[in-house]
């Protein structure tokens, strides 16, 4: 039997497949993404709960007249598919490969770049406001997690819909997942709609309808007309949308296409914006995913007929260090909460919540919130520690200066997967915190270089009296110890080998690199003192002064973007007290770091050991 | 007769005060803030509108045990009054006098600092959970309204507060207005709930009840328990708040102390979070406030018997030349659309709005969405013009880099209230924009030092196909009139005036400053170079190579934070490139600015044209 998902090349070519053949089609591409992702890594749990919905809009819909805008955009691969990009699988997430988001530059069906969660309806809206204004007759669709929903964002745009007084579809994708469990009272008013009486009386409408498809006449018009009344009874009168100005339709079952296919139809005639909600199952149609969706939700490669991992260095990420020792330091210290921003599993904070339940708050995909409510919190008398990722604290800048820093409020902001995080490209890499944060007043800022100083920080900042905050990378701690381990963590930088004429300055994680680029340097007679800032801010100035009496060369290497960081901070520093050292900068020039393995990235940024030890080098040959 | 509002010293004092003096008391408040208001200048409208709620919480709230967060905070002078402040209006607002918003450091009743809007319920329940944590008995208000209700950041607190299961009172101040109208489904949703026949009944029951106070007996009995039943039937049992676990009561007068004391009584006693809807009139007792509460919100000095602004320079504030200008830019081309978040009338939209309603879009207080739904229109094919003040730019930084500056989307971000706004103090501060901006990859920055100028990069926007961001200040757009005016605008900074040794660089509305501050050097016989950046990013490179081969010294000056502004990037630019000048900045080194006037607050800041002047002589003696 051929392939169906052969057959499709590009957009709209689904609209040549047989009613009958939706569901080998479904199975088809489930059985795709399972053995491309196995490969690849990526988004799996997410796209195997979207492939019915996807097909269905894209039998609907005329792309590219009308528009489909994916929430968070993780969920996309099928409509990637359907839009003629499977042979590009082979190399997603890769370096100059498919994205796994949905990207503007990949295709005219990828009409609005997404990452970040809850934008959808904002940006749908401003899309179907310029066809309006065009006079363009198309339909606007925003698909948007039940995850997705609980972000401020999101409810500011339903806010707003009414005004739009034209078409427009909202397709609530509810899994009751964001990425791990969903919470709130949204969560909780979704879940009182259930699939019932109503939605089975259409279910079998449609069905016979289908079913009579060869046979011409009055039966088929019946049928139609019974679906049309079945559908208006899935207007549900109440609710939240409803009192927004949207009309609510559903829930429906989002893994039957027929159903969803006959009801998109009519939703595209609706004069006004409405809403429907599915239900769908995160992972569905692989047992392994139905059964842990976090785990499955962004994965890398893995055994599809085990469902394990097949990279397991055995060590310890960040992640887990700071999981470990704040279970341990909440177990001395009572007044220590923990908030999360529907990330228990990616923080390691779901270890907290196992042992302090009462002190551990989730709040759902809302970064704004969260960092106002641990301002409240720490104006409360408690300690409280947020741990979110770098590139998702940026929905919280306003909260951290404006709440956090202006009072000086003692909250600890642990930020995760700083700098380069590899794949998930743009969107996700941490490349902006350390110039976002260092301009804020009254904010102290530490980036540790191995899993035992990010102990040591954290310790630090328990009883620290304004705010802190801690960042690491994504992956492996790096396991750096110390001679001789002190009690006593200082807000310094150290010195960690002495050397001559060049000093090389790291932050983070990438003072490994830096070590290993100090060995490389040895072998060719070059003895740099590798220094770990291990604070960002305020700058260690007497280090700096050390350092500027003592070389004539300086480099500072930073993975993250150059303007505002740390290095230039420290150049001025270097460059107003007019010190004779020569200095360079190794860092992110004012542009956003696509996707890619994060050693490729590195090598492709200058930030691998080998280019650092060519540009020092370079810079002590041109004295 | 003595002043009830004298006998008012500290907190909790008001509870000294008769039942039936309520009203007089309220009027000797009215009184007092619009005499005080009238030579200070202030927030008015919000805070008439918010005595009688006032009052009626501090006769039943007991502080500082129980706690109020008061939303955006400009409606709290009677908060203020009540807790002992009233002898310290006189310097209401100016340097190191009282706040016009709530500050810790003023007094133990004042929780949480506020200032931007959508905070409170976030603050609030970090409170409550602490003081539940803490097994302190304590009532938890936040007082919010109706326009900061359209932030997204309120509704992501408010999904979150059913998990609370614990007394917490919403006060929603209900007046229809954010700064001017309000907007949106929840609006609307708010104006369906009218004060009826039940809120009738209680409110004559508890006057009964209060009329019989002084005899005992069976009937107080039987009118507090009528009452209860009473308050029972304001239990609302649909609408939004009730499907996210929360208990509507209302909506009851929001200006009938009586009434609103028994209703707080009982919703202190409710186990679980209560929002109380309240109607109140802005600017309620003051007959102009009331005509024209849009006019009444933040106003400088003013007549009380005409309500007349005091002071008015007759000349276009840089506001007023962007309304202006953007009106007939819009008149030839079709495709630009402008977009405003609550401020029409303060972004000087409300022209635009009446000209082309259909391309007018007031988002409510909704800075995230205003930003990505202006992505989706530029992605859809349109110009689109976004409206708001630097400070408040500070909730859409990720939506600024996420939505717009990833895509490339040509959004036009326009930052009004650039730099020093002077008496809201820190909260408002635009001295963060340059910063947080700079270091977005693929955004241009311009920032214009003339009414001209803006004009000018105004009509250069229009057809620029990538993010630009136009800065300008608070205030009377300087008219600075170039010899020859030309039609082409670009990309580079200009020199104003060619001298010898020195040369000065300055950022928009500053440029003023440092052409007086060359009037007074050229008298000492020093003549500097001044030179308009006019362009923040990217930096007009070829003008600082000429600037570094032709002086010996360099000093920049920005009414922005130091560290990641534009000051700090020439330093580097100079630095790296081996140049022998000196250089030194004037910038705001990591501090937040309190409140006071502009030009106080340039003295202090050393932003000043004395300042710079010394400066400048500093700089040349010191060889």
């Amino acid at each position: 039997m051929s392939s169906l998902l052969d057959s499709i090349n590009q957009p709209n070519d689904i609209k040549n497949i047989d009613r009958k053949d939706y569901k080998r089609l479904a199975k088809e591409i489930r059985r795709f993404l399972v053995n491309n992702v196995s490969k690849t890594g990526g988004h799996l749990a997410s796209n195997l709960g979207a492939v019915e919905l996807t097909m269905a809009l894209h039998v609907v819909l005329d792309f590219p007249t009308d528009k489909i805008v994916w929430d968070v955009g993780h969920q996309s691969y099928t409509h990637k598919l359907l839009t003629g990009r499977k042979d590009e699988f082979v190399n997603l997430r890769k370096y100059k490969g498919l994205s796994g988001f949905p990207k503007r530059n990949e295709s005219e069906c990828d009409v609005f770049d997404t990452g970040h969660s809850s934008t959808s309806i904002s940006a749908a809206m401003g899309l179907a406001f310029a066809d309006k204004l065009n006079d363009v007759n198309s339909t606007v669709v925003a698909v948007i997690g039940d995850g997705a929903l609980t972000g401020g964002m999101a409810y500011e745009a339903l806010n707003n819909l009414s005004s739009l007084k034209r078409n427009f579809i909202i397709i609530l994708n509810d899994n009751n997942m964001s990425i791990s469990e969903n919470v709130g009272g949204m969560s909780e008013h979704l879940s009182k709609f259930r699939i019932g009486e109503k939605y089975n009386d259409l279910k079998l409408e449609v069905e016979q309808s289908l079913n009579k498809i060869p046979m011409v006449g009055v039966k088929i018009a019946k049928g139609i007309k019974k679906t049309k009344d079945s559908l208006k009874q899935l207007f549900v009168p109440d609710g939240i949308f409803n009192e927004l100005g949207i009309t609510y339709i559903g829930p429906i079952d989002g893994h039957d296409t027929d159903v969803m296919i006959e009801l998109f139809k009519h939703a595209k005639k609706i004069d006004h914006p409405v809403l429907i909600h599915l239900k769908t199952k995160k992972g569905y149609g692989y047992k392994f995913a139905m059964e842990d969706p976090a785990k499955f939700h962004g994965i890398d490669a893995f055994d599809k007929r085990t469902g394990i991992k097949r990279n397991n260095s055995g060590k310890d990420s960040y992640t887990t260090v700071f999981s470990k020792k704040i279970v341990e330091m909440a177990q001395d210290d009572k007044e220590i909460v923990a908030i999360t921003a529907a990330m228990p599993d990616g923080t390691g904070l779901s270890n907290f919540k196992e042992h302090y339940p009462d002190r551990f708050f989730d709040v759902g995909i809302a970064e704004e919130h969260a960092v106002t409510f641990a301002a409240g919190l720490a104006a409360g008398g408690k300690k409280p520690y947020i741990s979110i990722y770098s590139s998702f604290y940026q929905r919280a800048y306003d909260q951290i200066l404006h709440d956090i820093c202006i009072q000086k409020l003692p909250v600890k902001i642990i930020i995760d997967r700083a700098g380069l995080v590899g794949r998930d490209g743009e969107t996700h890499q941490g490349i902006f915190d350390i110039a976002f944060l260092s301009s804020i007043p009254n904010l102290t800022i530490i980036s540790p270089m191995s899993g035992e100083e990010l102990e040591d920080a954290l310790e630090f900042s328990k009883d620290f009296d304004a705010p802190i905050a801690i960042r690491f990378s994504r992956g492996d701690a790096f396991e750096y110890n110390v001679p001789v381990r002190t009690d006593s963590f200082e807000l310094k930088s150290t010195i960690l080998t002495e050397g001559e004429n060049v000093a090389i300055i790291g932050i983070g994680s990438i003072v490994e690199e830096i070590l290993e680029s100090a060995k490389l340097l040895n072998e060719k007679g070059i003895s740099p003192t590798v220094v770990n800032a291990k604070v960002i801010k305020p700058i260690d100035t007497d280090m700096i002064d050390k350092l500027c009496e003592k070389h004539t060369h300086i480099l500072i290497v930073e993975e993250g973007i150059k303007h505002g960081g740390y290095s230039e901070a420290v150049l001025n520093y270097i460059y107003q007290h007019n010190y004779n050292v020569k200095c360079d900068i190794i860092a992110i020039d004012d542009m956003f770091v696509k996707q890619g393995s994060v050693p490729h990235l590195r090598r492709k940024l200058g930030l691998d050991r080998i280019s650092i030890m060519n540009k020092v080098v370079e810079m002590l040959e041109d004295k």
